[in-house]
């Protein structure tokens, strides 16, 4: 099942993405998934980010590959830190260049979304808890990430995480081929197999240091082939089983 | 004035607090301001965290004296974390020591309630977003803040940001006294004023990179004098005209 969120008519709301359509859904998908015979015609809407999390949780050097290119070392537990729900962006959407960065890079990821309350689950009962899983980007100005030490600055710029299109609820996590496009070219290619933690043991992590709420997104690291983008570019993510997130870049119109 | 949000008769809502008790207001007081006749007694009130934040953007080392207690210096530029609002505690409430610290410290804090949605702007307009401000704690899992690296799993288990008693709208923040006891004893010393970076700074530093939405928390550091919390401990916080937050601490139930 693809679970979207959108807007038509001046309204937003969850549904279900059929081929014939989007089936609206009463409130919010994960909590109270309530079918209906309702559709929207795919023309008249705009996806938007798939759900508004309260928290996005990041994973750093997750693929041992990607940690190499950087010169890091593995870690021996998973490194947190977080992006606010003002970098969410809407797939399609315009990722903004900050006036403070000379230095951009792209990283695709998996993104997990969480489907209930979540405290203290161990690796077993880690699954049951995700609702599903869609794409995202985990947009870093480098340079910033360098100076700062911490790298809340550098991952907290508005739109610097597309998410999208969609929640696929039937996929399994623990294989899947990622790849990112910049401009069309392939510029990361790995499989989900490849994580250092992979998923139940990212959720089992997280969960024993805060509460995760429905609708909160991990972001599970990136594979090797991080860059740089500049003004103009586009990007894609394509991840086998869920789909493709694209979108474009382009200078800010503030700092 | 001194806004409030609390639970009477199983029904959480906000109000004005006065001395002979809560007047509710209608939505989220930040908004939408209509003050009413009714009055909730205030021995029928359970006072609750004043807001439920987005995000908590924290500022580190921005007394220049806590920057040396830690043997750090301090920075060019404010440097940011954040804490997810599972950590929010509200006043009176008990801070949930994890069982994966060995070292768990408190760090008393003016915080920074924001009124409207704040995206990059001058110091000159910086207080004019500001709802007004209240009293937090910055608890910290000292060990795992250093072995990880990044700040995030230390500053992020539940109940680890005790906000309170209120926002106060009519205070000035650039030279308040704040204290903060252990058990009844001064361990915290200082004024506002001391600080590296003050808040007009701070909320155009940090709205030139995310955009800050109404109810948003900036915890704007640390005074020095900051140390471990135990088992049993009381905390108090109090800030010249603003008020006192109290918590204790207790061992996790889970880990």
């Amino acid at each position: 099942m693809r679970l979207v969120r959108f807007m038509a008519e001046g309204c937003t709301g969850y549904g279900v993405y059929r081929e014939d359509g989007v089936y609206p859904v009463s409130w919010e998908p994960y909590d109270y998934l309530v079918d209906t015979v309702e559709i929207v015609e795919p023309g008249s809407v705009t996806f938007l980010s798939p759900v508004v999390p309260s928290k996005i949780i990041c994973v750093g050097l997750n693929y041992s590959d990607h940690a190499e290119e950087l010169g890091m070392e593995v870690p021996a537990e998973p490194v947190l830190f977080m992006k606010g729900s003002n970098t969410v962006l809407d797939p399609g959407g315009v990722v903004l260049y900050p006036e403070q960065s000379g230095r951009v890079d792209y990283e695709g990821e998996l993104a997990v979304v969480m489907g209930s309350e979540t405290r203290s689950v161990s690796e077993g009962e880690a699954l049951s808890h995700v609702l599903g899983y869609t794409c995202g980007l985990d947009m870093t100005a480098r340079d910033l990430q360098a100076r700062d030490g911490q790298w809340t600055r550098a991952k907290n710029f508005d739109t610097f995480c597309p998410l999208g299109p969609w929640v696929e609820t039937e996929v399994d996590p623990s294989d899947l081929e990622i790849t990112c496009r910049r401009n069309g070219e392939v510029v990361q290619s790995s499989r989900t197999s490849r994580m250092v933690f992979a998923v139940p043991a990212l959720v089992s992590f997280i969960s024993n240091v805060m509460t995760l709420y429905s609708g909160d997104i991990i972001m599970t690291g990136t594979p090797p082939g991080v860059g740089e983008v500049s003004r103009g570019d586009r990007l894609e993510v394509t991840i086998e089983g869920i789909g493709a997130l694209e979108c474009s870049i382009e200078g800010s119109a503030w700092t």
